[in-house]
């Protein structure tokens, strides 16, 4: 995971069940607000900037997501999220997240980049595609 | 679809995003509603019953979803429910939400039967195999 | 409480904290649930219309709650919904849930009717008048 | 505001309506994690140590909110919270969302500390106390 872009999150109070373990809709709340902070951080156009000003989205085509060991209520996980796939308007994003050595879920996202006014797919913008590749994974 | 336990859902204005769409955290809470009340309907056992006074839980364990059509603001959509698997401990569920003929996205949810108390797997009860076998889908 | 207008709804498991009581944000998206369906079921005007097609909005105002008893996991409450103004462009709104005899909550909240392009306030469409002047407390 | 504790928030993609604007039950979530937060940074405690290790909870008793300017996708809020009343086991908390210097909503909240296992009030622990006060509003 060297080249994994990071963040934290901390599991709150109304994110968990009534055994203290996260509601899985919560996790994938998560995991659009870690995909808004890497856009910004890791390919530098904030996600207001992207939708709002530049009137794209990123609606969700396929999500794949194994949950190995529970998120629990004070835990703060950290996400590492990398791509598995760069292509023309679709994206391969991945998001392991971690509470310390231990892995809670491993998530593979597909988005598709859209012109918000028509829904229809466009071209993944040429200034994000530096920040995309540089965590695409290698293939084993 | 013949055998499927449906209900419906209304995609109501504080599930949906910026162009009107469902933004996704909100669909996983729709196919966990969708869960329980699977569980009265269709097994006999409300899930405040099978959590509260029987003590269990059906934590996620896998999930593969496809987005295929927008669910929009306004849209009411018919979930149907069937079961890909009953096995001792886990519980394959697909949910298929359609709009009209229009089919909007396909989950399949592997949940893991637990006690609550220890986290530990137990046997899906006797008294919930009727409900969930009579919508199992045949394999092809 | 004879003329107020009224909705149930469960208390599910996404809506439960760690003591079983719901957080009280999913407290305030029940209460704009009950809104809409208030629009709907008493004014004639889902609220879908009301903002994808009459292209208006109902940004709350001002907000008083008093919370008595707690709202449960596996609750049903009944919402008693009225009015207490019906003003040029505002209107006060009254929520009490109940569970069976007991009270948990009391809700006043006052919305403007704004024009959702301009954000700017317009009157309230004559058509949901009598609706909401049905269900109007009479001052004490 | 001198004295209040600040922290800031994010309106997220998730958060804003159709309109762009923070969808208040949203909002509410923002006050329960300020708290969250003021406890741990201004009181030395921890939420997940209060209500997992101490057994402590802190329902809501009455909640009085003016929302005065909207709350955008995009915005960053800062936070002021300021205590108005330290009692035996209730506290008035009282939250002020600035962005820049517009003020968007100042929501005044009295939760009581209980005990979760019997839900009954108790008093607030003393190692909370300086922090409360520290906060606190003089009367004008």
């Amino acid at each position: 995971m060297s080249d994994a872009w990071t963040k934290t999150v901390e599991v709150r109070f109304g994110d968990a069940d009534q055994a203290g373990i996260a509601y899985y809709p919560r996790i994938y709340d998560f995991i659009h607000q870690a995909m808004e902070d890497f856009f910004a951080g890791q390919c530098g156009a904030s996600y207001p900037e992207l939708i709002t000003e530049r009137g794209l989205g990123f609606p969700l085509v396929k999500s794949e997501v194994e949950f190995n060991t529970p998120l629990r209520f004070g835990d703060t996980a950290t996400i590492a999220v990398t791509t598995t796939k760069v292509g023309n308007s679709s994206i391969g994003m991945r998001y392991r997240f971690l509470v310390g050595e231990r892995e809670c879920l491993d998530a593979r996202m597909v988005v598709c980049c859209i012109d918000m006014a028509t829904l229809e797919p466009v071209p993944v913008p040429d200034d994000l595609r530096p920040g995309l590749e540089a965590v695409l994974e290698s293939e084993a």
